[in-house]
């Protein structure tokens, strides 16, 4: 197997549970926005040269989420996601969609206007408005976390989507001072040896 | 089963699916917007009063690609995803994410620009870059759609989800003209006797 990685990026959700599951992988690394990553070799691994990308036994695919849906399918002996028919199931599910649902759209919004836009370029507004939904959105994370360890009882891939959004909203600065249970969240997942390894490949 | 459902908005991919599958269900409707959304009695079932919501059987969840995956996982019988030894299991997964991973972002900030704002607040910047990327993510299902009458070699769940991303970029006036394969895949979609239900329940 081979991930296409930046660090800073959606990827590494993909070596965080390829680390958890202790699966082999070769890795190419891209600093985030460099030239080689619109280079046609890369754009035939991923036509919009993002990261990550997966090559598997001929096949490629990219969007975190599916990938990491992929190795859970193929690879993880029913690891890291709860059986069908548990209670767990429905909600692993809405919090493994949540991270792209909620959290980073506004989350992409404020990448663009206060890391990847020069000053003079940046719109108030949109950092006003993008603030205020992805205050909300972490909100709901916070309330469902009262008295829990992970999102469901116990750690999945939900964790490493919803958990690494709301990792990285943490590190862009977002409020959590009233949101009492989220950095307690951040740290747990933060002292698992797999995210350690996957955080700075 | 019970829907919350607004015309025009994600909860169709999920009527749709259920459509799809012969399930019986009932259904709520909301005005898109309309002030009892956000009753205590909803914010109960949807956090931030949006739709879809799904109840079922004492259970609740939202964000319809979860929901679209719990309806699969719990009542399909194998049919409207592919086997998970299949050629195009990763394809599926890949298609089935990037309607919110790289459709959904640029038209959420397009409808807020161009719809839900009042004139005076619109920021012109937003409208042409959320324009040139949707451009860019479209392109990308256009050029895959190539030869192919859905995103993998039968309908599944990944048409209604960025099939349905990709009608709404069309309702919404994403320019089609240099997409040759987008509007006969509209087209083929949009005849589904499932999705003309869904769609204007």
């Amino acid at each position: 197997m081979k991930l296409y990685y930046s660090r800073n990026s959606r990827a590494v959700r993909v070596a965080w549970l390829l680390e958890e599951m202790g699966l082999e992988y070769e890795i190419q690394k891209f600093e985030l926005g460099e030239r080689a990553m619109r280079d046609p070799e890369y754009l035939a691994v991923h036509p919009m040269g993002r990261v990550p990308a997966l090559e598997d036994r001929g096949i490629t695919l990219f969007e975190s989420g599916a990938i990491l849906q992929y190795l859970l399918a193929r690879y993880s002996n029913g690891h890291f996601a709860p059986p069908i028919n548990s209670r767990d199931f429905p909600d692993y599910l809405q919090w493994f969609h949540y991270a792209e649902g909620m959290i980073m759209p506004p989350m992409n919004t404020l990448v663009v206007e206060t890391i990847l836009l020069p000053p003079e370029r940046r719109t108030e507004i949109n950092v006003k408005r993008s603030t205020k939904l992805l205050n909300q959105m972490l909100t709901a994370v916070d309330q469902h976390m009262a008295g829990r360890e992970y999102l469901t009882s116990q750690f999945t891939a939900a964790d490493i989507m919803t958990g690494h959004a709301v990792i990285m909203a943490g590190e862009l600065g977002a409020d959590l001072s009233d949101k009492p249970n989220l950095p307690s969240y951040i740290e747990r997942l933060r002292n698992r040896p797999a995210l350690k390894v996957a955080w700075s490949l």
